[in-house]
């Protein structure tokens, strides 16, 4: 049996849940979770913001912890190997997109608590490929938020072929925002953080950023930033970020915005640029962000919370107090 | 002196006209025009649809001709080449654009028809740079609308890594459209060609489409498209040309809609995807682009007029009737 937290209704508060998990798939790991991180998409889970869950709901999709079973199939893990657990949790394999490594693209990718149970519990399965083993050089304690958070923010990188030459713009800074500033920093990009909250500047400087643009200052800019890219949902003036981009630049958008994203044709055609989105990565791309993350010493600032305090983390995510992330422990 | 034909005001007919240039620059040509295509941006500056056109103003940026005159500076030509100029007839070569050879995002790059005069006339002036050699296969008669509507729907192709394999969408079967058709089956990619008017399926298909789709039929698609190139002015349904796409699929402008062009992020997080336009393109891009097109036998299908019936043309042009593409010849 598998002892989790789980809501029973939208917005319901998570009590002790405990599930049969059935025989183990020969493809498939048991992982004894350690760590989880909560994630906002957490929240619009519990709250079926999407449409899209089923009850009762067992969040939790930024995990840590070591594998415990093993199926007779199962490749390249090893039984109490560390490994991380993100937002998918299993893909098709023989589809075009698995083929060509972007199995986070796969339309029958499952993610982690859709129509299954995720990382609020003392274990959680998965396929062996979404199991990415840990670099033993990163604090477990606070590695969970880069398999969702940070991925979601390190892929584009990898993607879109940003060079150390960009000039870099991240709009927010909070969960996955402060884990882009000290990414692209790594990277070796000229990085400025614009936020609404001229007060988190001495923060965002601390992350990697060289510059600060509040959104009173966005006016003023035009034609700097190769890329920039958006990890907040709220309803910006895109336009003026279109304006600051540079020739050839690009605005991509990690965070959902709730309203639609409009812009009239000439601002793209007059200097070639682009509006674009992309979803979390592969797991081959996960395995480079971690050896990246690992060898510039990049993790997210994390406050931490017994798994047994789950409703008071979560109050804590929703009150937008959280600095940055908030991590279960057991 | 040049003798030109010129609209005094808004909407106003051309009439002869007849300008001293003054003393030709040091760095410049004269070409005596010998062809000269009319494209629909001639109808927008004529209209002042921009508010960028100054009067008596001369059309004309699809200029086949031969070099007259040549400044002391000029590098690359011969008296007597035979040349095509396009939308840009200058850059200040010295901007990152320029160095980066992408002359035509040069934030300083001279229209030939906003500010000075265009090619309706028995000459015209450009920096040699943009007066750009015309191979000799190519039909100089056919070949001017290459150097503003070819370049703008083949520089895509270059700028976005456009692979063989891809499966290529065409929105718009007219001036710019019929020549997409034809760049992209000779770049060997399958090429679909997307139309509200049924009955241009034959043509679509003689221009080098495999596949046709009417905009009835556009709901049934998804997932299909890897690049989807819209050369049309019409505001059509953008969200569903999104879901024709494939994962990290673009759906680019070269045409520009009367309306913003709007979209929620979530079909652009969900599937990788980008929304982006490009402006015509480089002089060593039009020569990679004459090339190309010598080599697969690519022209316009044009109408051709006397230079000195250019009103009668501009009417053809404006009723819409015109296949594909209209060439004034003196």
């Amino acid at each position: 049996m598998i002892n989790a937290y789980a809501a029973e209704k939208p917005r319901g508060p998570l009590k002790p849940f405990e599930y049969n998990p059935g025989p183990l798939g020969p493809e498939d790991v048991e992982i004894n979770v350690e760590y989880c991180g909560i994630c906002h998409s957490d929240l619009s889970m519990l709250d079926n913001e999407w449409q899209a869950s089923s009850y009762p709901l067992v969040p939790g999709h930024e995990i840590i912890g070591v594998v415990g079973a093993m199926g007779q199939s199962v490749k390249n893990l090893r039984m109490g190997q560390r490994v991380g657990l993100g937002w998918f949790s299993s893909s098709c394999l023989h589809c075009s997109q698995c083929l060509a490594g972007d199995h986070n693209l796969c339309a029958g990718a499952q993610a982690t608590i859709m129509g299954r149970h995720g990382g609020f519990a003392d274990k959680v399965r998965a396929h062996w490929l979404w199991a990415v083993p840990l670099p033993k050089t990163l604090d477990a304690a606070k590695a969970g938020p880069l398999f969702c958070g940070g991925l979601t923010v390190f892929n584009p990188f990898l993607q879109l072929g940003i060079r150390p030459l960009d000039r870099v713009g991240i709009i927010g800074i909070g969960g996955l925002g402060h884990l882009a500033l000290q990414f692209a920093r790594a990277w070796g990009c000229e990085v400025t953080a614009f936020s609404s909250t001229q007060s988190k500047e001495a923060e965002a400087r601390s992350f990697g950023a060289h510059h600060f643009i509040s959104s009173g200052e966005l006016g003023k800019v035009s034609g700097q930033f190769d890329f920039i890219l958006s990890t907040v949902s709220a309803d910006l003036d895109w336009s003026a970020y279109l304006t600051a981009l540079a020739p050839k630049g690009r605005l991509h958008f990690v965070g959902v915005p709730a309203s639609p994203i409009s812009t009239h044709a000439f601002p793209l055609i007059g200097g070639q640029k682009s509006l674009s989105g992309s979803p979390l990565g592969s797991p081959g791309n996960a395995s480079k962000m971690l050896d990246f993350a690992a060898r510039h010493s990049i993790l997210p600032t994390v406050e931490m919370f017994k798994l047994a305090a789950v409703n008071e983390a979560l109050d804590h995510l929703r009150s937008g107090q959280a600095r940055y992330r908030v991590v279960l422990e057991q």
